[in-house]
């Protein structure tokens, strides 16, 4: 799988104000992130809202991305669902969709133990010929893919890459060191240039919906070895993803605010038609969205 | 919905070893849970590895256990998925396939706010009109539904009842002192007579598939207030709930172990033709089912 | 051990306003106690801000209160710090203070194993000459004791007690169940009635401080059997228990509003002089103050 | 405080077989990092065994270090305990036997709020005057430093410095960006470089008292900007670091292993005398202690 590498936003989904998909908008979304640079683009992730897209929704998205790919850039797919058989169901769907490769994650709703996970993945390789990626994502599924698990998968052909969104650079530093068979991708927005520094393959940072360029020159530099350009753009970039935190005062939670955020910073930049977010996000109010503007226009982005 | 009270066991989903529905097995469990005198049915729920299964075995079960119910006693369908618009997706389609009323959780794997709570469950209620049974599992959904939004939810009638599996018996008598219009189930296997002790309404013991007339001496006895009597029937059905420890020694998950003993309990009381449990659930082995039979024969079941 | 039993209230620490040891104020404090039918005393436990008491006023409080006990009840005393050589410090001054029995937590601070727990527990036991009770408080600690390893140190002697503050009514059952060499203590001041319906010999109730005799007319319903009475009085106290939320309103933290309650109340009925608290707990104010005398007044208690 | 930088190992405390403080050893031990080139020397933290020590062996140990230091490099005094009242306490003695500046802790034990933890720090501050450094420490304290607290201690001159130990590079960051009163350390022995590189002003290892030259090429490579150096130096102490599993496979606790690990090195290198550990740590067997020797054999230490 030579092409996975480089920056991969995870696309953000939007939404027409009775909760379709838009699909011109989203058209244009992904005109905008392959023209600006981006080496892929992965649909139906966590900033998709895939926890809240009804199947057809998931699978609509998918088709209008790919079909905008065009074959261009590949196109991945969250096939994110609780365990096994229903994730199954999903690899089926998205490669009919037209995705080039399939993000899991582990069980999660079911307790579920490590010893189970490499069944739960080598079943889903096995149901689909597709590359898998390993998504590592505790905050939402509850513990951490071992690193022990990771490797056996990797070394066995199951995972293809890894997304990292675990926090845990320490863990990504000793997948790094301990194999040559895994496309290793971070999902931090704020130490992507760590990320890097350690040997990661690339990137997938919510807010590159938002700055594609910015992290494709971040990447760019951090591949010709330029430590203090990368650090100076990610010191810019940490600076707009404060954006998320717009709804903060108002106590609404993480996912309302970063993901109205991502999505009012899409209109702002004219890439969208609308803001709106999946039940049940809290709306952005007017002084949050003139609050995500203001740090966009910092950021020179508007 | 006056009905809803008493003995409600989540309905264990039997399996054919190819992993389809057994409908036959299916419907002889049903029998044996209603003439056993349970008060209700619940349909997809944890115990019925709703987390398992796909769309259309969901639908299937729930079904196949209403059309055995007949009316006889209430069927609930668990509305289990990961945000409000996919649970409304469940929840009209339960509500063709027969519920009388639905089970829905607060949002998982999408880091959700508590503030958001009361928007998702009044959305679900909005959208199909059956009663709605909170469902407080933070073992599987990360945090615990808040007393206070529980009761807003009671107060203003969106909620019917309460499903509490959190554990959490201060905050359960909390909500039982706080309101009458709820009424309240401990998910307890354990310490389903200090549920009802402190006032609950009923419960959903997963091994009542297993032990249903355990369940109901226990809930009969407590409600004539012989409390001697609930506690002996309760010791009695701590000890046979140990079967769900048989795969310990072999450090597979707990829903492998528990979930692979409830349906090798039901093979061997010749309810069920198999035990087979969906991936990535690890089987029991032969030593495993031994000892859960030997578990039953020392609770006087076989 | 057989005097170990009953209500055993975690004494408060009175404090002057200068943080000194108010000696007269605990000296009533304890005859208040005594007086009130208590069958032991806790000295330095969590709700005697064992935590925040400089060595000295540790000892010097225990003095106090065993020269008060005079012999009449047995006198507990915390001995709370991180490791095994220091808990063991703690020990023999306790003995030396007048201790008739030593309470001591798993190690914390430190990362520390269940494997190591054993060790920990006999070095103590072997160490100094007087009972020991196991204080099981994940929240203060991290980690829950065992089951396992309270049954083993039950069984060789070890323990002659166990004060159970983990809030796992599920485990501490599991413990009744198992041994019958071991005195169990409930540490909830709202489920008490609970510990007691499923086995345990005692409570541990902070807010017993302010109302010893409730707590003891709940034991006694319970030890007669009379559960419906013991379910009254425990409804009573749980209403009371809520003065440790008066400061919720300024979000300072459980112990500033738990131990500042407690103290405004023993204000409040004329057993100590003043309601310091140590640093860094933020002190009541007066419409705080007041909510403490209003839930007392409420309860019948002035 | 302009000294406060660089490489400061938390330095082991050596014990005789009897566990009491083995003081020639710690001599050879303190003498050993300063020839090294250690910036200073950070006594009584938790690699020191600081949550195992009594009150004398603790100050003992420091008048040990401060003496052999001489002036020469700062001496920082970990003075960890529960609350304010107590660790007052040992930053008095601290500063008695001869500490340059105090390393403090969030309280633990007692569940404390973020709101009161600028009076805890500022009431010890108030009560000693030397430099007070900031312990972020999660994993034994229970909760992070909020960053806001932090930046508002530094700003008002309470905090000299922090020594994060908290694994959150992302907070780390944070704080560096947004003051220029605080000297940073970080206490990671397996990201050091990337603590450097987004800024940290120091180290603060426990295997630097291993490998203290590795530790300073690393810090060196840094300040000079060459990242590939200070990498490659980093990849070779990521594999040194490997030895605090050497008790994994008996299961036995963190501490245990890592704490014997690092003694055994010293024992290996020639500088100490003894391998003994406090109570109730699990001493490392022969076949552990020989894995120790191996992996400083690989990384060029013997």
């Amino acid at each position: 799988m030579t092409q996975l590498h480089g920056v991969v936003p995870p696309v953000c989904t939007p939404l027409t104000p009775e909760r379709e998909l838009d699909v011109p908008s989203l058209e244009r979304l992904a005109a905008f992130l392959i023209e600006a640079g981006m080496h892929g683009l992965f649909v139906t992730g966590s900033t998709g809202e895939v926890a809240y897209l009804p199947d057809e929704t998931r699978y609509r998205a998918l088709e209008v991305v790919a079909g905008v790919a065009a074959g261009q850039v590949p196109v991945l797919a969250g096939i994110i669902d609780t365990t096994t058989p229903r994730v199954i169901e999903h690899a089926k769907a998205s490669k009919a969709a037209g995705a080039d490769a399939l993000v899991a994650t582990a069980p999660f709703y079911a307790p579920t133990h490590p010893v189970e996970f490499p069944g739960h993945f080598r079943a889903i390789r096995a149901a689909v010929d597709l590359p898998l990626v390993a998504y590592d994502i505790p905050v939402s599924v509850g513990h951490k893919l071992p690193t022990d698990v990771v490797l056996e998968l990797a070394e066995d052909g199951t995972f293809a890459a890894l997304k990292d969104s675990s926090g845990d650079l320490d863990g990504l530093r000793a997948v790094l060191e301990r194999t040559e068979h895994l496309v290793c991708f971070s999902g931090s927005e704020t130490l992507a240039d760590l990320g890097l520094f350690i040997g990661a393959h690339g990137l997938v940072p919510g807010i590159g919906n938002v700055d594609p360029h910015g992290y494709l020159r971040l990447y760019e530099a951090a591949m010709r070895g330029d430590w203090a350009a990368a650090k100076t753009e990610q010191s810019r970039l940490r600076r707009l993803f404060e954006i998320i935190y717009v709804g903060d005062a108002r106590g609404m939670g993480r996912y309302s605010s970063a993901i109205g955020a991502f999505k009012e910073g899409l209109v702002a930049r004219g890439v969208i038609t609308g803001g709106t977010t999946s039940e049940p996000m809290i709306p952005l109010n007017d002084t949050e969205r003139a609050a995500v503007r203001s740090h966009l226009a910092d950021a020179g982005l508007l």
